[in-house]
């Protein structure tokens, strides 16, 4: 799943599927109605600062893979962000390869919350991860999809397992 | 300060101090330790599936903005978010103008919190606002700048006002 | 509005229409549509161990006067809160007099997201205020009221201004 | 654990411990530094008009759990809760028992974020549990403690698994 062509692969995925997601560097990988998963290799263009991943990327990678699942979730019908809460627990520094899991804690018919978690292996002990954020995505979802929205499931009909 | 020219050094600015915010087509406009301001065009590269401002460019959007201005109110010492909080209230479509506002709601030697709040100008009526966002950050500020990250404050030595 | 009659009654109203609240020493005093006022007068039964007022206890004062308030603003139609968000920045001492105030910040037909301010007036100086917590509460609010909670409503039909 | 006799120690464990969570009927059981529990069988006391447990005493719960488990955490040190998020994912009604529960989601120096997860367990089905809410305590820790407050861990001291 890492080698190049597959990289190319969940680059144009990502592209397709989340513009500002593409932008920051972030590569899904897993799209499902129950898990969405991705990585990011963190660089120049997804720090702050103090060169440490940007909590705001960490953001918009938690309310983009959050966002895709529900849409699953809700069998395609319209969903939206209410809110987000996100605890930045570690920093990742340049260089740094941070993975991505989002997961459903409640799939209501109105409501649902999602929990997007971020860590980071160790280089020299893969067993030992590191939580570098971890957040809650609460949506409204089940809404009908207006007319001219009707192609905004185009993305995920193409690059997600439903 | 609508015109093109300093709308180019508006974003040669955001390029320098934040490349994520930039990438989404931020413009940073003011930046001093009680206020930041900022507008986005909402376009292509910050919208999600459904053609309106992606929750996650919103949450971008307010931690950057709140960490430069806590930055500044530490006296450039060092700052690291800790937790974002924000409502989505209304949406955006491609082609609104955002304009973005942080300010302090608490400014402790510990812990700072901002508040961010997005809103966007009824084009018909340049008095009537609505509020797209609003969000709340949480930052440790005061800590020692480590020898490596003394040139972090870079940027805002140069484009803030101190 | 602070001789002992009126606080008698601010006490029987809170115990009417939130017996938690009431239990805690909290007295609602303004109650409507817009604005949902009252106070608390630290002590031991609103404390934690370090003897400063318990952080859950201002959250349980947001989470219910944004409830009664966007009760009142969904026209009393059936509300419940779907996610709190608290900042504690300032503690309160055992005798300090807490003031409360909600207020909406958005009144959408399905989600409304309410403000809680809680704050401490210097006992020298009654010009001179300090914010002890800001919160926001997001309710999903219109809903139908089930038969067997007809009368879910009668607290508020009494002691509120509709 | 649920024969009377321990039921009245947890009672009194709780009104020594954290007098807010007492008034609620909410009883303590485990505490420990990386894990504590209790319960509350729902009842007019813990309600809101609409005759469900008011989000109020989730977050009141939460708070408290998370700041004995963060207290025992520092070893003993001062700590105080800065951010409180909590998402009401189902209601419980009066006469469900609910159950609470507090574990680490990362124990740093400074910071500490606790999960609190409340749910209940159908009374047809003991297997079949619903989450009621799920929520996000963020403490300063390892704080100096001052002085006059040196008594503040005497009822961990007494009642906790140091």
């Amino acid at each position: 799943m890492d080698n190049p062509s597959s990289s190319s692969t969940s680059e144009s995925k990502t592209a397709d599927l989340d513009p500002p997601l593409h932008a920051v560097g972030f590569e899904l990988e897993e799209i499902t109605a129950t898990r969405v998963t991705g990585k990011i290799l963190v660089s120049h263009k997804s720090c702050q600062p103090f060169k440490v991943l940007h909590g705001g990327v960490s953001a918009l990678i938690a309310e983009g893979m959050a966002s895709m699942g529900a849409h699953l979730a809700s069998g395609l019908k319209r969903v939206a962000g209410i809110h987000l809460s996100i605890n930045h627990v570690k920093s990742a520094v340049v260089g740094d390869l941070v993975h991505a899991e989002a997961t459903p804690i409640s799939l209501g018919k109105t409501i649902q919350v999602w929990e997007v978690r971020l860590w980071k292996v160790n280089p020299q002990d893969s067993e030992s991860k590191s939580l570098v954020s971890s957040s809650r995505v609460t949506l409204l979802s089940n809404m009908p999809v207006p007319e001219h929205l009707k192609d905004a499931d185009k993305g995920l009909r193409k690059h997600a397992k439903l």
